[in-house]
């Protein structure tokens, strides 16, 4: 993998040093999670949830849609039982049984400890066991070391959910592990849901209830890693849920994301990640959320993890774990930030901004500096910034200075503040069409010019239903401006750093637009199996890799084009094919299990004669005798020299299962990885969003004087890999097209080399 | 350059729209300033500085000393002129001079009002004229619309400096620019140094005199830009002077930069800039605070201009603009960042910090999950994380629960308040000789908590020289363990996010790593002409493109190898010069001011025989006579096919004048522009720094079997085009070699082709 590691440090800066995670959630969260057509949902259950369409499934079996489980009793629920509860001085559960009372206490809860030998705490009367609680309860709370006992003895019937505190699980180890499953298990007969273990009473924090509008739900694998999002209630953004996950054995982040996006008054969901239970329900989770256009932010930790991928071929090693997260999240639209304060920023905006009415952001700034040095930044992230139009810039210059450019960004060279013009200023941005942001960086306040335009701001965001962000650049924080009149307003987005304001304004027109034009890619997977799938089930053979020959034959029942070629077992038969197949031809020893063919002197080009023909029949034979290569025969190709060279293929991911890469073959491939990566199921647009990425896009272009090639042939071949990803995936470990040549516009693509290995 | 700016795309991000900025000191300062030999020092002056290597210059008549002027009466002025002077109501005027007499009061200077008709401002009485002033000042303040006339009759016998308050000068276009120029003429003709025009008293604001040891010195071309960065004061960060440089008629950037790398009390140099001046000086002075070992933070707007570079050559187009600046920073150590939180938090780290006692990176953190995040950010970006010795993680263990991971993230499970084992801890880690930055990133206040980890942080960096870090991620900023506790510490460096606290800390590691091992590449810049430049001088022709034959004599005069080729006029003239050049050869057509020869048919290769040879001598002049071509001959060359293609030219940059730039040939050269830029001069680690740039670098190691090339002989190319650069900067436009073959290690690399343009 030092390869892997290597390619990617031009997009993240140098790296060195090893993997130096100690995230016990993310080893607890993924522990012996292997992806594949595991059955995601879990029906029949008390707290169940919409199970109508839990039967579809694609063609391997794998879900299509994800159940979301109803949780308003699990958030809200009206009466709980609290087992290890302890008013005893010193004992940890006793500050969490202070805790829940108090909460009990505010939400108008029905609280009953239980214990076997208290007769009270708290001067709350105790039963002795879940056996003897008075009433059935929407949740039980397992303050105790040892849970499994006590989650048998509950009844779904009786308790809707548990929340289990203990740790010592999946965290720790294997041992761990299987206490978890057995967890898990016991739940599962219980007919409960159960959330955790390691997990805490986040859930169950003070909500501030004084502040309107649409909210963030925090989902966290770390109570710690939570908080900042959870303290922005202090700054008065409204949080609304707050899940956190533990160790996830039964409820999992994908189940709140599904649950979050149902809810109408969460308005983004907040995620902080270290692992991800199972990619398909993750990716069926933001599916869900994307169609309901509620945007998901999200810190995966894991940037520099080596991943799990370990492959033969190329595209196999092409693309890292972290690679695969990346773009699995951008294929349903989940926005991927790295800091807990772009996490905070980012979804506060986009909770509470209403959709954009225009593209156009215009920064509007108080220093000709502070406009461009923004507008520098803004530009360089991709924000779009209209030069505003003559007549509004002659409409702007009645209040402006005619000196001062108000071209956007629109420098004021001071807000005015002794009237009305400063406010028609805004008030003209605003009412541009084609503006839809307005910015406005306060880098050095001045309260007698910052204490007005901050309130004109806000006024001016109360009349419209355009976004208005503010930059209070001072690092103090402390100021009335800052503290009273833009955090005051809910109307107003308000930033400490240009870095944040461009990443949420970005994301914010980026959520927007790929909801507009979303269509779930599980509609169009496919269902039932393809008649190439029957074609080719002789040609697998678990653990093998496949002779060229073979592997062809797999792409060709799956309509990807070959070279015309023939096997052949004899010289005279080589010289046979060379004169159906036409000179030039290429000759390739085929035999399974061979890899690194032409390292062993086993691929001939450029063959123009009969009697080379033959002679090479012999040299291949020859040479293959003495490596020890059995050889199911010698192939005799078309040669096709003029074209693109791509690597496309497909290869398995730890969490994702199949995945599709496509990347510029040759040196390209060989020294730079240029390739880009998606999680099937896919769409034509994702395929074309692919080529894109790559650095080296302009090749198909045609460079030195080279014609454009059939890109959508190369983009059918994707298609056409990624319907054998869909079907085979299970059956193929990896997959590797190796070069396709990408023909001049028009003429389609060749595989000219494949490579199958088999599960 | 749409080209340009689409190969920077995957670094900065997706771009579109176009240049936004409407920054008029960038304008300002760039405005007319043509890099070249102009001398930038001006000599003999009565506040000039340090003028003892004035006269050391390069082969080019480039200097290679800065002097350092001396602002100490600038900075503290004993007698100030105040001239435009006002108490009006409502007059700009009569806020400055409310404020300078309070600055004057406040340093116990002498204020003398000047005004032609006012007996007196504020009750000191005025004098009518500068003529009239009782006494020489060390600074005169020109409030008035048109200071021209003033300076004219200042006197620097009588006045050292002045500052220039009116607009209107080069940032409004051509003329402004004029008199800007006359300004600065009449202001070295009255033998005074002159800040501005466009500038304020930023100089003279009010600086905290409680606050102890080293101090950020404060360079700014926008004040409203500097004002986050001034404003650290109130956050217990110590500011010891703040440049405002306006214009830059006379005093600069460079001036400043130079200054403050001479004075004691300066931990850091903070720069805000939109345009610079001259890179030359720009660069002499990043020069000087090198070998100082004191650190240029710099915030350099226009990360998005697509600058001024033009060019046919292929390396002309390959870096633009802002690359070169980014490039020319890292040559000097600048650090360059974007944000305005980044230049406050990282200058006030390098003020502050001592050097580092190890480059171990420690992350101590009280939950898991801090710790995973944390430190995957921090490998991202290259922070060196060593695991803790099994010694160490025993020692750990004792205060630390054995199931938590104390490997390097040193997970807590939450620091021990109630006694001194968290201080043990922490000086537990501080000790380790591998250890020399600690930092605790505290995401989720918990103040029973947070409030020791944060006192026994503070209490354990007074008892060490080693650097320790907090991250304070909660977002509301007010709580007392922050706010108190944290900020009142000068040897604790607080961040508000892990993104600072990483670029601040690699800033801080690479720093002390640069200038431990920094030579300044002037000492040993060529000062007389190599006997090379005597042997190419006939051959260079003002405007013209010289020939692919004369532009190779160009490339061995300097000790360049270019393939056994003979320039020819007749079929029997090729055939005996193949017969000397030795088959295969390859022929060219060569003439001045002839390009893409390729595309014209006028290059074959691979010819084996006297007839191919003869027929390519007909057809080649046959297509030049077609063409129009007025050809010097044919070039009949020695054919050279196995190695790695390499570009490497020079060119001229607008701001920085000749660059060097070395990229990988071929398809990646064409489509991936991957290359490398640097400012001469630099020296030989700087040339292989280059190569370990391109993101195709692996192609000089071998791949595909190929064996390794000759990186040495490729480094030596690198410096050879670079004594080009020094020596004909001002007579070569560009200079294009492309490709030069670089052959297996050992055998040297040759030049096959090569375009030459004249200025």
């Amino acid at each position: 993998m030092a390869n892997e590691q290597e390619w990617r440090i031009p997009m993240l800066g140098s790296t060195y040093g090893t993997l130096t995670t100690n995230s016990r959630h993310a080893r607890a969260v993924a522990c012996g999670q292997a992806p594949g057509p595991a059955v995601h949902i879990q029906s029949g259950q008390a707290a169940g949830g919409t199970a109508d369409d839990a039967e579809d499934m694609d063609v391997s079996g794998r879900p299509l849609h994800s159940a979301v489980p109803d949780l308003d009793r699990f958030f809200h629920p009206e009466s709980v039982a609290l087992i290890g509860a302890s008013d005893a001085d010193g004992r940890p559960n006793t500050g969490i049984t202070r805790q829940l009372l108090a909460w009990a206490e505010r939400v108008g809860a029905r609280l009953h400890p239980v214990h076997p030998s208290r007769p009270s705490v708290f001067g709350i009367p105790c039963v002795p066991s879940v056996a003897a609680l008075p009433e059935p309860v929407d949740l039980a709370v397992l303050l105790i070391r040892d849970p499994l006992p006590v989650i048998e003895e509950l009844d779904g019937s009786k308790v809707k959910f548990a929340v289990v505190f203990a740790s010592g699980f999946a965290e720790t180890g294997p041992e761990g592990a299987a206490a978890q499953a057995r967890l898990a298990a016991a739940a599962r007969g219980a007919g409960l849901r159960l959330l955790g273990p390691n997990t805490n009473l986040n859930a169950f924090e003070e909500f501030r209830d004084d502040l309107d509008g649409p909210a963030i739900a925090l989902i966290t694998q770390s109570g710690h890693q939570g908080r900042p999002v959870f303290t922005l209630q202090e700054l008065g953004i409204r949080l609304s849920h707050w899940a956190p996950t533990g160790n996830e054995a039964d409820l999992e982040t994908a189940d709140f994301i599904s649950y979050f996006a149902t809810r109408p008054e969460v308005g983004a969901i907040a995620l902080y990640a270290e692992g991800l239970k199972d990619g398909r329900g993750f990716l069926l989770a933001a599916d869900r959320a994307a169609r309901a256009k509620v945007p998901v932010v999200a810190v995966k930790v894991g940037r520099t993890e080596t991943g799990a991928r370990t492959a033969a071929s190329h595209t196999g090693k092409l693309t890292g774990s972290d690679a695969v997260v990346d773009a699995a999240m951008r294929q349903f639209g989940v926005i991927r930030v790295d800091g807990l304060d772009e996490l905070q920023d980012t979804a506060a905006l986009l909770a509470r901004a209403r959709p954009p009415l225009a593209e156009g952001v215009v920064v509007y700034s108080i220093s000709g500096g502070t406009g461009a040095h923004f507008s520098d930044l803004a530009t360089a992230a991709g924000l779009p910034l209209p030069t505003l139009s003559p007549e509004k810039q002659t409409e702007l210059h009645q209040w402006i200075p005619g000196d001062l450019s108000v071209a956007n960004p629109v420098d004021n060279g001071g807000h005015p503040v002794g009237d009305w013009r400063g406010r028609k200023i805004i008030d003209a941005i605003l009412a541009d069409p084609a503006v839809g942001v307005l910015i406005c960086p306060i880098t050095g306040p001045f309260p007698p010019m910052s204490d007005k335009l901050a309130q004109d701001l806000v006024d001016a965001a109360e009349q419209t239903d355009k976004l208005v962000c503010v930059v209070w650049g001072s690092p103090v924080g402390t100021e009335d401006a800052y503290r009273t009149t833009l955090l005051g307003s809910s109307r107003v987005a308000t930033f400490r750093t240009f870095a944040n304001c461009v990443t949420a304004v970005r994301a914010y027109l980026g959520h927007h637009r790929f909801t507009a034009s979303y269509r779930s890619p599980f509609e169009d997977a496919p269902r039932t199996p393809s008649p190439s799938l029957r074609k080719v089930r002789d040609l697998l053979r678990p653990g093998d890799q496949l002779s060229e020959h073979a592997a062809k034959q797999l792409l060709r029942a799956y309509g990807i084009r070959v070279p015309r070629e023939q096997l052949v077992t004899s010289a005279a038969a080589a010289v046979r094919a060379a004169g159906l197949v036409g000179y030039p031809v290429v000759m390739k020893a085929s035999a399974p299990q061979l890899a690194h063919k032409t390292e062993l002197g086993l691929v001939r080009l450029g063959l123009t004669s009969a009697s080379q023909v033959r002679d090479t029949y012999r040299e291949l034979t020859d040479i293959a005798r003495y490596e020890g290569v059995e050889l199911d025969g010698v192939l005799v190709c078309q040669m096709v020299e003029r074209g693109v060279e791509m690597v496309v293929g497909m290869s398995q991911d730890a969490l994702f299962g199949p995945t599709v890469t496509v990347g510029i073959g040759g040196v390209l491939v060989e020294v730079l990885r240029d390739a880009a990566v998606r999680v099937p199921p896919f769409g034509e647009d994702q395929a074309r969003a692919m080529l894109a990425e790559l650095r080296g896009r302009a090749l198909l272009d045609g460079v030195r004087g080279a014609p454009p090639a059939d890109v959508d042939a190369l983009v059918e071949v994707i298609l056409r890999v990624q319907r054998m990803a869909l079907e085979l995936g299970d059956h193929l470990a990896e997959l590797d097209v190796n070069p396709l040549m990408v023909l001049e516009r028009g003429q389609g693509a060749v595989a000219l080399d494949a490579l199958a290995i088999c599960r």
